[in-house]
């Protein structure tokens, strides 16, 4: 019955389920992927005598199917960035071999869930590469971000996916952590937006999966993204409100509102509890408090790390132990701890049950993905699928709208006719880096390549020297970072400055890369800094050049905000582009010379130095006293963004001045271009409960619109605050509205602000 | 009856309680102080008739008698730094006015609480200034804290005050907070001996208090020593857990092992509850948690500052309704709050019962104070207690005992006899800072009349020349920081290169002062940073004079821990001196010249840089991982410190290697000196459970001893490692040891460890 596409999938759960022994539940909750190599050939083909020699029971899911792990003397050794990836149809040709395998080598027939990466785009050689998380975040387009997953969920269920790791919706409030790029900033409410415009791009809207479709991952729950001390994993030091109003809202409210498909736990710690160790987080939180029904899977390694890191069990039994009670369902990304699961079952150490209720998951999962009916993919349709120039378009204009304009004093947008010599600074300019997380992809466009298809086409001469290196290599993968020779770089610099001489404008292309801010995943592969500054000499170029007194833009390619307190000082305009992906070039062509108006907006504060952290901008009230011969600001504050135009955006109106607690009202906000050009607008709405009965934050962002306007065009934008967006968690850690007054703010970013006072009534 | 001496505490207490008005009631938890012009005259004496015109109903507490406050035109206005204190014997007589108003003219005679401050030495004009705090920790010598407080007990109480604002215990984990000077540092156990000390002296031992004692107030409760971006009064980013392990111990072993009399709840919200309205705290945790019988006084404004900073009530009533539902007994420094009292509970907006509880416990440390029966002092004798010559030789013991020798290369101790002329820099060197919360001492010995002291005495000649300035101005209560002028640094630079060609040794006393690292107590009076270096042109005075490559002795006097990276570097000997107390130059040169030879531990980690922050050693496995091209480690760590001689460790010797876990069991080091001179180790001993069910600390200082040995002496030093010292709360929240084993590690600081394993059997 459990192969009756028409029953219902609780029912052919139930059914499958009676039918499978203790192992065969078990090996639905482990994965592959350093492992692979024991069911391939030497040269990475499925090879399924051999799997079902090492499978006997069969397997829940494959890891990255697109990364191609020899077996034999090539064996991978772990996140060794050696791994070279499939191609698309290498890849369907591999999963399709891999599912036949499941359907008709093991005793139930159960496919495989294939899960893949996708944090900007689909992690595989070949396939689209978009701008970085952060990037995406700073475009406040909700519509853009599920356009831009929606590719990313084409092209993995063309090779073969039903699972993507991806969205990160960890709330970041420090930017030392390297991962900071791949969230979407700081700020609950827009990551929030921009995570379920991701988990919609994938997901679409209902189950079973529609075509070209994928499960989402939210990840990872939580606290991961304020590690203490900024190293990576390091314990969220927060207290349970904190978690409920600034990293619990995200999960909560995609959970809620999209249906995503799973979650994963996070590696870090809480109050002593390990998010994979956490009964109180995965159960009494996710599960009975939120209603999740979806799957749980480890980060990879989590289940390891409560032996490893964390030293909350002393062998890979009690950390299944721990992992299981906590609700764990799948371990990835190999089988390390729950392979012991069956011995614990057999001993009492751990009831069926549990293991019942994760299979469970897991087989709704594969129903409702409609793996049992096709788990076959097009081999031959796969490569066309790929980065198609529709999809090559949307991440130009993906990339156009993520970029922030930081300052302009009038030298941008650049005029063509202007120029008759542009030099372009930096590695950046040529070695475009397009952030972690990322594949091979098709082509990336480097700045260089965009500004000179520019200037062939403008007719201005455009010329390049390297400035400033970084570091030798811009592997993400590897371990160690060999900076460039500090006087190999002054040997640039003086070479540039030569150069500059002859130029009429430059462009100098700085930031970090995939070395200096990345995931710190081990002891020896670190990415996390004490430090915001420009990393090596970038800084003696940036003044060697504006020595030159010449006008000079910085284009800033880079993961983590930097305090970039000289260039600000001395830069005639500054693009914070973070990673723009494989249109980088084009897209800041496209920038620099006004094709685009930049309209994105920071989705996180930058700091004027590390000193400051944290400087998230919706702190409580008793936060940011001041600094002696310092400033508590930030050097840009979160939602801050400029325009080639101008707009004036009015002061909030409410529909009515008093409403009830149980009440919604309306609140407009009249934005006018009063500037020249047409160009973009976030129009930001943050509240303040003036006098709570907890204390509350100094503004939190609540509702954004991005708009477009002509010049001299003005629209009225309008929001409906409801009563969600007045709530918060008072001493019982209820969820109340209280009565008293309100303040409802408007503006351009979360400091040039205008201000309406709201009364809610008891 | 109440006025019966032989009547028990509390019956008296019920029986005056039972005589009084709501008026008078309240009366008792008001306190006076920037409003006590009210009560006085003009020139600031007591004024019996205004007293009774103002303060009808009595009054609880006086806070600092011993400030002359002014009325009419001069009447204060806040902090403002211009108050002139009075002399002992002019305190007592005005104590004894005021109490006389009290007694006599009041309708049941209830004499009042005199309450000052006593960080370092009772704070009042001519009392013993001991070493600042946090230098007092550094000794590592609770005997020693215990005899200094002893002093400031005497002092207080032979001025006519019975209740000390002191000490602060809260665990400091952000050296860029300014009060981190008033604190005995990061580690919980340190705080608790080196505080438990410090209410050992200061209350003695039992009630009622003991001739020359004073009741004492451990503040601030709690979270106050890791303030959000380390700013002051910051919320506590910490989970219940946290609290529990590191921020309670102090207060809750402190209230179980000396009963001290008082505790202040801190200004700053932990989990959106200032502690101040906090129910959770001074209820649950405080009272019914651990048992407190002792009376709550807010910090200065702090009713009112649940209105003003933290938004949780709209007015004074707000306020004073939260404070005394959430237990906060008398109201400081002035009637704010709780004046609606006796209306609201008319209102019936609160119990008049609450008012009773705080009441009887005003009152009955009024009985167990003594104050009833004696509530006069000698004045004739005041004056002759203040600052005895046996009170400034504990402050020059204590001084030698408290600094910590960072770098040596042997250069220490300085030998008289190959010095020729000493060069001696820095503004400190002249105008030595004593800390925060002192007052005028008797006199300051400043490091340069130290030093000419003793070339004077051994024949070498000691010149001066100031070589960097900080601030203009040296007064911890002014609002403003004037910088000394770069450019008048920079002559002074010259001047001191110049005058350092004629010397052969040089010693140069650098660091901050009470204007540079100092509670921030309004938005207008900051004291906080953004950075740990050393700050103005102290480091190019310090290059500019290295570069001679003379013998050169770095002197430090400051408040908070600084990133002297350079120094480290290049200095041929290091001593921190934090603040040394009015004895600082005899201090300093008994430590220079050999006489004292430094023992002194860092009681917190001193960081590389503010990008590290926190860096405190008791972290939990998971953080720390590394920054890239950066350490995670501090540049020196929590309780290193060296000596003029050398010491040898042993591993720590376990009587049993395997325990059950209710047991106790013996550990012995043995500690030799090998070295040539006589001199001080402190022996740490740290506890890590190596595996258990919630995270625990990768090592936690459980026991330490400062002993003395002579060249080629041996000691062996024994621990009792009891239950309590291996326990910890557990997923529950339950207080318990569990079975595994422990590395238990001994060594001279909290690095340079050897370890045993314990085995603890369920």
């Amino acid at each position: 019955m459990y192969k009756d596409p028409a029953a219902p999938v609780a029912a052919r759960v139930e059914h499958l389920l009676s039918l499978m022994t203790l192992e065969e539940k078990v090996a639905q909750m482990l994965c592959l992927w350093q492992t692979k190599p024991k069911i391939q050939t030497p040269d990475g083909e499925f090879d399924p005598v051999k799997a079902s020699e090492s499978c006997p029971h069969g397997m829940g899911m494959i890891a990255r199917p697109s990364d191609r792990q020899l077996g034999g003397a090539a064996q991978v050794a772990g996140n060794s960035g050696t791994i070279v990836n499939r191609t698309a149809s290498e890849t369907a040709r591999y999963v399709n071999a891999a599912q036949k395998w499941a359907m008709e080598k093991t005793r139930l027939g159960i496919p495989m869930l294939m899960h893949e990466e996708a944090l900007h785009g689909y992690v595989a050689r070949g396939a689209t590469s978009f701008p970085q998380a952060i990037g995406l975040a700073s475009s406040f387009d909700p519509e853009l971000v599920e356009a831009v997953f929606s590719v990313a969920a084409l092209e993995m269920r063309a090779a073969g996916t039903q699972l993507a790791l991806a969205p990160v919706v960890d709330v970041a409030r420090d930017p030392r952590w390297g991962r900071i790029e791949e969230t979407f900033g700081e700020d609950p409410h827009l990551s929030t937006e921009i995570g379920k415009a991701a988990v919609l791009g994938l997901q679409g809207r209902g189950l079973p999966l529609a075509n070209g479709k994928v499960l989402a991952t939210l990840k990872h729950m939580t606290g991961h993204g304020q590690p203490e001390s900024g190293t990576n994993i390091g314990p969220a030091q927060v207290s349970e409100r904190v978690l409920r109003e600034a990293f619990f809202p995200p999960f909560k409210r995609i959970i809620e509102e999209t249906g995503v498909g799973a979650i994963m736990p996070s590696y870090n710690e809480i109050d002593g509890q390990p998010s994979h160790a956490s009964v109180w987080l995965l159960r009494d939180i996710l599960r009975k408090e939120w209603g999740y029904q979806g799957l749980t899977v480890s980060d990879y390694f989590g289940n390891r790390e409560l032996i490893t890191r964390h030293r909350l069990a002393a062998d890979n039994r009690e950390a299944a132990i721990r992992a299981l009670l906590a609700g764990v369902d799948v371990e990835t990304p190999d089988p390390e701890t729950y392979k012991e699961l069956p011995a614990l079952v057999r001993e009492g150490a751990v009831p069926e049950a549990l293991i019942d209720e994760a299979v469970r998951r897991v087989l709704s999962f594969k129903f409702e993905a409609g793996l049992f009916e096709n788990p076959y993919v097009e081999e031959a349709a796969a490569d066309a699928l790929f980065a198609t120039p529709a999809s090559i378009a949307l991440s130009r204009r993906a990339a156009t709208r993520s970029a922030v304009l930081l300052k302009n004093d009038g030298v941008l947008p650049l005029e063509a006719k202007k120029i008759k010599r542009l030099l372009v600074l930096g590695t950046h300019a040529v070695d475009t880096p397009i952030g972690g997380y990322s594949d091979i992809p098709t082509h990336v466009v480097s700045v260089l390549d965009g500004l000179r298809a520019e200037g062939k086409q403008a007719g201005f001469e455009v010329d390049y020297a390297v400035g400033v290196g970084i570091t030798k290599e811009r592997i993400w993968g590897q371990d160690a970072v060999n900076f460039i020779d500090p006087e190999v770089n002054r040997q640039h610099i003086r070479e540039a400055v030569e150069r500059a001489k002859h130029a009429d404008h430059i462009v100098m292309v700085l930031g970090d890369n995939e070395q200096t801010s990345r995931e710190a995943w081990a002891d020896a592969h670190l990415g996390d800094r004490d430090s915001l500054e420009l990393m090596g000499e970038q800084n003696e170029l940036a003044a060697a050049i504006f020595a030159l007194k010449k006008p000079t833009v910085v284009f800033l390619l880079n993961g983590r905000p930097l305090s970039i307190n000289f260039l600000d000082a001395q830069a005639n305009a500054i693009v914070e582009g973070w990673y723009l992906g494989q249109e980088t070039g084009h897209a800041a062509a496209d920038l620099l010379f006004g094709r685009a108006n930049p309209g994105g907006k920071l989705p996180v504060s930058i700091p004027r130095s590390v000193g400051q952290l944290p400087v998230f901008y919706n702190h409580k009230p008793s936060a940011r006293r001041g600094y002696l011969a310092g400033s508590v600001k930030p050097l840009y504050p979160f939602g801050y963004g400029l325009s080639y135009t101008k707009f004036e955006i009015s002061e909030p109106v409410l529909a009515k001045a008093s409403i009830g607690v149980n009440d919604s009202v309306a609140v407009s906000v009249t934005v006018k271009n009063v500037g020249s050009r047409a160009g973009d607008e976030v129009v930001q709405l943050y509240v303040r409960d003036d006098f709570a009965s907890v204390t509350r934050p100094v503004k939190e962002l609540k509702h954004f619109k991005r708009i477009h306007l002509q010049p001299g065009e003005s629209q009225q934008v309008s929001f409906t605050l409801k009563p969600a967006d007045l709530a918060f968690y008072n001493v019982a850690m209820k969820w109340v509205v209280e009565p008293g007054t309100f303040t409802i703010y408007a503006g351009p970013d979360s400091e040039q602000l205008k201000s309406a006072v709201l009364t809610v009534q008891g």
